[in-house]
């Protein structure tokens, strides 16, 4: 009897002064008597200076790291690299890659270093690119990959694989890794994808089969939870940028001018946070994190009536994400009829431009002018820069090295800048948000200069629910 | 009597073989007895070594160029440059410089071009900026500016001096002229501004002022006649490679995916044209000039279905301007009441995707993801590029030496590769369009490979409107 | 008897007022009785629209154009594009095309352009490339090209046929042409290459074959006469900001700092010229056109030293083949024995870089800190920018429809804004030069307020030897 | 009696289970009895929604992070971050900040930050910056510092405060600081100088003066140890990019190109690692740490022979300190009289391109094109990319918290992400280098599949020195 605990439960090891070790399953914890084999690394030339290449079975990172000195030692991950031995014969596997939802820079970086670690560092010589997501495995042709046909994909934007939304069905997607022999499953998406893939390997429990599931988490929001931040986002506040310059230079050149860009976060305000402390141009940060109101005492329009009177300009960044609330409300005021007008609304861009814009036409009002920035598909779909290529290729290997070395049901990720196997669950429970009550934020606040927008009873609300846990 | 012609009609000299020269008004038109003075710039070491550096005073371009052996010479303007003689002192300028209109990269270049040639080339030590377009002469402060001041501004986007659409009161600025004792009027803006900077001149002749009026044309269009390119054109059509790149990578990675980038053009096609042809991964583009029409056979939506089933994804480049009647009549088969959604429409892309997506959201057709990139104010606001810099140098300094050789109101503008000087109405009179039967759009065509959407009995009404003048 | 000259003579027409047409060479001119077929165009969907599409047989562009009402109307060239009758069956085309010497961005978009002028517009199928220059036509194996094999490469520098210096050997060429059928040969290259281009002309021409010869000038020093610019030359303009940026901070942030950056131009310094003019950061420029001395008044250093004094840092900008007559000087003063040293101080950047630390290391003299930037090679490797893109465009699709028309020996360029076919000798016979006695020098000096580094006496002779011909 | 233990030692607190903190120095170690003052920030309404905003007193960071479940827990750092209690009162606040040693892209960002932290955070009113690094102390004026004037300047490479090497005079220096009465400083610099920023905090702490001294690290090589990365290095990889891919375009387009870019990196290889790592199109990446040899079996000749015949082209990546003594052996063996060339040569990039040339000049070898490019300048003169700009903000806010907190003799530095307050000694009594036995160098052999260029003897006494304590 293989399996000593249900397959949804974490698998737990407990050291001493607090540890605790969230390990990641591995195929021997359900297949019992797998056949291992040596690493064929350690007949690489490349290999051969380094000692102890392998990763010690014991190494594991600390997920909390701000510590006293009697602090319990609390979660640990494993870490990811290259084992000793293996569980599948380089000839052996047959391994597939699908991307899914939205673009994200590094895709195909990512792509091409799972392909070239398996070819390259393992020898195989098996693998397939799904077509177009998850509906891909049972409803398209599959594209052969090798190292010569994924070269330069690094240099473009978007996926070579094509991606798509949803077409998750755990029956036929596992129906047809079992049909086509696929033994090692590398999936790459967001929040929404990671869950699909932890269906993906229970079911492949479930059924008893010898096929790894690693997950490569992408989201460009950065919303993705403990980890230090997902691949592309970089890219994304570099690429922000030009957006916010764009502005600046929109609203300094009239008199009242106020730049708007909208970036990208539906439930995380990363981007703007960050594009923002970045940029240094910008005199207000909206994000989904935190509440914010327009009309009245210590609202928006106040706050840009008494920033167009100081300075004659200013430029706003609001997530896509930030003030749902009032934009629903808002958005249920008008006509329900008005379909094609409210659908465009619901772009919290045009949307508030329309109530700045609105609310200062009013009598005795400043005359403004505003200008309105969505780069959001210029950002998505750039390649990745120098940093975000380093990275991909190191989670590519990262999920090599542990497919190989007979883990499933993990995603890769970095944790305190080592690579590490995280389970699941621990990256599809919950989002990762901006901690308002957290010093980062603190700093934008203090770099913008804007105000907190919110009422000492919403901050003990929204103090409660957040514990400022990224200790950044 | 000085003035042997009324000042509206055009200054015309006539030559043998068919030569005309559109000559530009001089100070010494309307004030009879003018004393000149040698350029100060026969002193300036740097032109020690230059022969002939003077322009010759009969030098002329002509603007048709594309000729045959027994072809008339046609229209000519004066080529600009440094004069012998120049009506003004030195430390008798007291210049002012406007920028009027929307943003457009260099114009922070014609500005320090302007102030560095006064000061630098002819010993002038005061410069105005007026603030914040036309009204900026009556309701403003100015701003004195000098070569220090303006040091570093042509590597920022934007305008320093500011600018704002309309505000034009003939009177009052030339009110504040004359106020001011203000002597040479800089000023830089599109037709509407050149229609201005045109009744400044007649007024100030009017007044018989010695105040030397010169305009530099704006118009990131590049809908001005008679010039070859506009300053700021080879810039935006560089920066539109980005969105066109991104809509590429979003438009690839999806099934039927189309990407959809509108770049400027109200009523010039010149930016979608340029952009398209320097990016070759455009599927169809849509401009003012060339009507189009959505359903039925040869319309838009035949074109994208047939393009989709090849390709698999394309990228529509649309000018703002393009399908306007299109536009109209849908919006108003809306319903009235609907004033926010309205509005939001009367930008193309947002109609045009809408359109799109709603008809191919109907039964039995394609399901398509349609991204749409409106990249205009990241284009406008920044800075220009080195071709444009060099470009705004020798437009500023040409504008310089026109007025400081006594002209007046004159635009100065590139001609066939040569500085000249220009008459208002040259410039005003009409706009510069695409001429769809001529060689340039054909060549589009056969880069995207489009069909004309036209019938032909809509290419023939074409036809005779428009004379393939630009001979390109 | 077709052939009424000699074929190295030029052929000229004659016109009124002075008019002079340097026409091109025809497959017609010697061999008779060639047949003709319509133009397939005229077929096209994409050219429907266009009304006078063909370019008329006698449409020339002057030379000269700057004139006086009663100037001589002087020399023409031939318009370049389509004409109604073609001289080769769309399925008897056999092209190929060459590229020679060194990298210069826009070579894969010419390239890119005949392949897709051929097949898109003539309906042609055979195209080779030419692998590795001249010498590929007799040592090497020819690469097939389609248009989906040359889709993607005008977004890469280099260029995919690769180049090589010589090779030139026109009896193996004419061989190798003949021996593979081939009847359209398009040449891409500088003004040897040109040189080969005409040898290999004449040579098929005394065989009597009828192939045409297209050749495409291509030089990132813009020293190829006759033409407005060289493909490639604005991207280069624009790539050598980022040193001369670079350089600017290096000096600025050192006490009696020294950038110095070295640009492409072995005897035109058309690129320093123009990223001095465009950057405005820079304090001195020199030219191989404009001799300089380094020692005693009026010299280089006395310049460095009173501009470190006035400003505490200066930034230099010197075309590679400046001031070869001081660097052979100096290079034979020392021993001869030092070979390999030697050979680096071949590199003018170097060879100055040296003189002036030892300048500057002598006693009483100011401690300087120089950095010397050499960025030729990230210069000339980079795809070409969006104005070059198109320009290639259109000089490809000029060859193309020259080719089909039956002209040959003929290079296409750019004269004046329009397409024009150019005789070989006019474009071999000299180089193009910056003309330092001309108004552009001017500016470049006014600009930097640099010394002009010559005694009147070189001045005079210089004024002899250069006439102001470009006149921009 | 103040100081309870001798100021060079290391202030050390154990804890359990292995815990070591390894302490920075507080003013009150050797002033007794300093007041202390509320934080501001807790009036700042910016911070007034942030709960536990100031960093507690215990918090600390590991530096070892991958561990087993038994592991000693090891050494710590203090965590970087505002405090309750400060020990200067904003008014009698007199910083300065000095820039010390070669350019590096971020310096302007942290100068502007920790201005801005001072004045917006602390509410202090007087800054200086020294001018020209260390001897600007006692041989310069002063700049005054205040948030308008580096209001843009993170916006530009170089340091607006200038900079020089060396200069250091700690008795001047200390001099200069109490005669000014300047109480804190900000000290900007590499390894060289952190050495003599701590010399003057010893020689401060001997005169007994209340006046802390803060280091920010900078080195754009990456070779301070304990920190993750320093500043400006992201941006640095990404730049080199450019070069890189120059190098990889000019290789290509010629018979046996090879592309040999020389990368920073005197004694760390970690540009040229990540560099190679990012781009994917290096064949050989040459760093100081890894030896290697050209002649004979298993040199760089013969893996450059056998990568050109493979694949008719390659890039070579070296770093500026690699095959220092290959170098120093050969220009020994050159005549000594050769200064110049010599000079010249010990360019390790001009010296290995003269070398790689000379080889192949051989009989009987190929034929090679070798193009050097030498991108230092253009890269080291940028202004920080985005993520940098972040990460310098961090940098300069928490140095500016720590001095407020009356630490002193401390560096900012980030380790495992946090921000911490390392001992000088930490960071100056040893470099950070490349472990070439670590996993980071086997993923680089891996990706270049370049061989060792080691003999196993080699091998192991290199395995000896370093021990693989990256952990990476």
């Amino acid at each position: 009897m293989g399996v000593l605990y249900a397959s949804t439960e974490m698998k737990l090891v407990n050291g001493e002064a607090g540890y605790l070790l969230e390990d990641v399953p591995h195929l021997s914890d359900y297949i019992p008597h797998l056949p291992t084999y040596p690493n064929p690394l350690q007949d690489n030339p490349a290999y051969s200076v380094v000692r102890q290449y392998f990763v010690h079975f014991d190494d594991t990172v600390p997920q909390k790291i701000v510590v006293h000195k009697d602090s319990p030692r609390g979660v640990h991950f494993r870490r990811a690299g290259p084992r000793q031995k293996v569980y599948f014969k380089s000839d052996d596997v047959h391994a597939c890659i699908v991307t899914c939802g939205g673009l994200c820079p590094g895709l195909n970086t990512v792509i091409r270093e799972i392909v070239c670690g398996l070819y390259h560092m393992y020898g195989t010589s098996k693998v397939l690119g799904i077509d177009g997501g998850y509906r891909g495995f049972y409803c398209k042709n599959t594209i052969s990959l090798t190292p010569k046909i994924v070269n330069d994909i690094h240099k473009r934007g978007g996926t070579i694989l094509g991606t798509s939304r949803g077409g998750h069905d755990t029956t036929k997607i596992v129906d047809s890794i079992e049909d086509r022999g696929i033994n090692q499953v590398y999936i790459i998406g967001g929040d929404g994808t990671q869950k699909g893939a932890a269906a993906i390997y229970q079911e492949i429990r479930n059924r008893g089969l010898k096929v790894a599931v690693a997950g490569i988490p992408k989201t460009i929001d950065n919303d993705i939870p403990v980890i230090d931040k997902s691949f592309g986002f970089d890219t994304a506040v570099e690429e922000a940028q030009r957006a916010i310059n764009a502005a600046h230079a929109e609203a300094e050149s009239v008199e009242n001018g106020i730049g708007l860009v909208k970036l990208m976060g539906r439930y995380s305000g990363f981007i703007a946070m960050y594009a923002t402390l970045a940029s240094r141009d910008v005199d207000c940060c909206l994000i989904p994190e935190s509440p914010f109101y327009l009309e009245g005492k210590g609202g928006l329009f106040e706050f840009i009536d008494k920033r167009l009177k100081e300075n004659g300009h200013m430029v706003i960044v609001i997530a896509e994400g930030a003030g749902q609330d009032l934009l629903n409300e808002s958005l249920q005021s008008i006509d329900e009829q008005d379909a094609s007008g409210n659908k465009l609304l619901k772009d919290v861009g045009l949307w508030i431009s329309q109530m700045i814009k609105a609310h200062f036409a009013k009598e005795n009002k400043l005359s403004i002018t505003l200008k309105y920035i969505d780069p959001t598909y210029m950002i998505r779909a750039i390649p990745s820069n120098a940093s975000d290529n380093v990275y991909c290729t190191l989670l590519a290997q990262s999920a090599v090295h542990g497919a190989m070395a007979g883990y499933t049901g993990f995603t890769v990720g970095l944790v305190n800048t080592r690579q590490t196997y995280i389970p699941f669950n621990r990256i599809i429970e919950k989002q990762n948000k901006v901690v308002i009550t957290d010093r980062m934020w603190a700093r934008l606040l203090s770099s913008t200069n804007q105000p907190s927008f919110m009422s000492p009873k919403v901050i003990n609300e929204v103090d409660k629910e957040q514990k400022p846990s990224t200790q950044l």
